[in-house]
């Protein structure tokens, strides 16, 4: 909170205007599904509505409480026009990618003329990008936990079972573990299927031959993991193999390259390159990797074209895949944290491939 | 798709550029995550990212599928100014509640001065409220399979079990039973927990004593369900009694107040009017509803003040609850059909006060 204030002060905004959520839990905790911070530079102001009362006083922390009758934003939006026109901003900034075109028209009508609404971009995301201490203590749980999914899917998975029923026993496994939730929808995609860089877990079974892959993640004490394996039931072919074997090689080449003062770029090119090299670059149709925390994507993207430089308590995903339509495909991904050195693993499971 | 083409005729609006993918699964059946719909009333062009080039040929269908090398979003907005400039729309409707300001500020920049961007609102919304006969049958499958939740709720529901764990119970019967997912984070809150309504189940046990408050629902075929009941743990007290029935008593009027030609306030009002009755209203902190479809909120919203009249194939849920902080809570909520003479509640299970 203090550090966004000093970005306030500096970026010679009166006030922030806070609508993402995650935001919203970032700085004050709360962890519900409607909210709306106002900060200035020297206060802030929790908004919310009648059902998360009991919650927000729970929950909230370094800021002023007030439960509306209303939604959130408008209660936000009337306070800042009308008890708030001495003390508060004049010049408000806002989440430019977390407001809407129509949120934004109803805010400039409701604050009218002595304000001026302007957008402020990613002002909490670059803070978000490096994690403390505790954060990182809670990814490396949510991680650990997360990992151990895997050994329920190598029990769960042979031929004839359903990919549902897969994502079925992971998340029954990771919620009595104590997972809060999936981090995003489970994919289990095998055979054909796992040609899909996004194939959700389906009701199509596991047939007798083909990769499968295994993508999920949890969210542990509200921050997320994110874990690929690949596995092959029944027994691969020299070509597959070979496949499996280069992305293999192309995500520890990107692991080798994360390091601090490095760009994103460079790790997204290590390996773009090896993958090059193997004829495969043009079946690796999506970017390296990204942040995870409190949101299963966050900044920064690991992506060709991205000037980020990667700097100690960031966390990503390095995860290269090569889908070949019709045939099938192999995605091996880790969750890392950069560190003064270079990388470490989160949590480290083997990658050799392993047959079912 | 025809429906939208008239509309956007009717508007005088040479095009719809469609962000929200609820919207573009409802109108060409895509279901991953990074789409965007470009609508004319002569046309639909569809645009993906490398990830989804497979699953975009095996689900779009009534829109000419462009798999661009950058964002959806991008590529759509640099064709509308490029190749699409002597065919397509000079007056661009965007969708206000799902474009952000950033989103917004950069098309305009894309598009340059040819164009005129205005907000289009709720178009594709207000066909959505209404749902057609296989809407119906879907929606009619997902809320039988939830309500067979309830089941597995009873059985888990015990003092010492963590709520968390009847969820995962619930979630792993849904999964096992075809669920893609779950329709929203389970609700699972007991004892004084079931005073907040928005309780997602938590790491903590359920008392010896007290309402447990289940909400739940399943994602099946794409469409959601949404079924709330409460139980209790020990033997209630005849305040805790008089509670739960005031609470049931206010569901069932509001039920019998859905009918074609109804305002939402007045199912509201049904409610809320048994509730004050019994000097209950006060704790009755948010709407009675809300429509369900392909997302688990949508149009209308059945709530104080709101004019939407009621039509028949609106699917809207009917929840009220009272929340007496510190002590606990009480919330029924069946899912409902308007009917051409009412309506009919989609999954009917009993709801006598179910002690355990």
């Amino acid at each position: 909170m203090q550090r966004l204030q000093s970005a306030l002060r500096e970026k010679r905004l009166d006030g922030l205007l806070v609508t993402s959520l995650p935001n919203i839990h970032y700085l004050c905790g709360f962890t519900g599904s409607a909210a709306v911070l106002v900060v200035s530079p020297e206060s802030c102001y929790f908004f919310t509505d009648g059902r998360y009362t009991q919650q927000a006083h729970e929950e909230v922390h370094g800021a002023r409480i007030k439960v509306a009758r209303k939604a959130a934003f408008q209660a936000a939006g009337e306070w800042l026009a009308t008890a708030g026109q001495k003390r508060t901003p004049k010049k408000l900034g806002v989440e430019g990618e977390h407001l809407s075109l129509a949120e934004g028209a109803r805010l400039r009508k409701v604050l009218g003329p002595a304000f001026r609404v302007q957008q402020a971009s990613a002002l909490i995301e670059r803070q978000r990008m490096v994690k403390d201490r505790e954060e990182i203590a809670r990814l490396r749980q949510a991680a650990l936990l997360g990992a151990r999914l895997f050994d329920t899917a190598l029990k769960a998975i042979r031929p004839g079972v359903s990919e549902a029923e897969v994502a079925a026993e992971m998340e029954y496994a990771a919620r009595r573990a104590g997972a809060e939730a999936m981090a995003f929808e489970t994919i289990i995609a095998a055979g054909e299927r796992s040609a899909l860089p996004h194939g959700r877990a389906s009701t199509a079974a596991i047939p007798a031959r083909g990769f499968v892959v295994c993508d999920f993640g949890v969210i542990l004490a509200g921050y997320c993991s994110d874990m690929t394996r690949t596995v092959y039931v029944g027994h691969p072919s020299a070509d597959e193999r070979d496949t499996y074997e280069a992305v293999r090689v192309a995500q520890q080449a990107a692991i080798e390259a994360v390091r601090p003062g490095r760009s994103v770029d460079a790790v997204d090119r290590a390996a773009r390159n090896v993958l090059k090299k193997k004829g495969l670059a043009r079946y690796f149709t999506h970017s390296t990797g990204h942040g995870v925390g409190l949101e299963i994507h966050e900044a920064p993207r690991v992506a060709s074209g991205q000037n980020e430089i990667l700097q100690p308590g960031m966390v990503i995903t390095i995860e290269p895949g090569v889908y070949l339509p019709g045939r099938g495909g192999v995605r091996i991904e880790d969750l890392v944290i950069v560190t003064e050195q270079g990388c470490e693993v989160l949590a480290p499971v083997r990658k050799e491939l392993r047959t079912i």
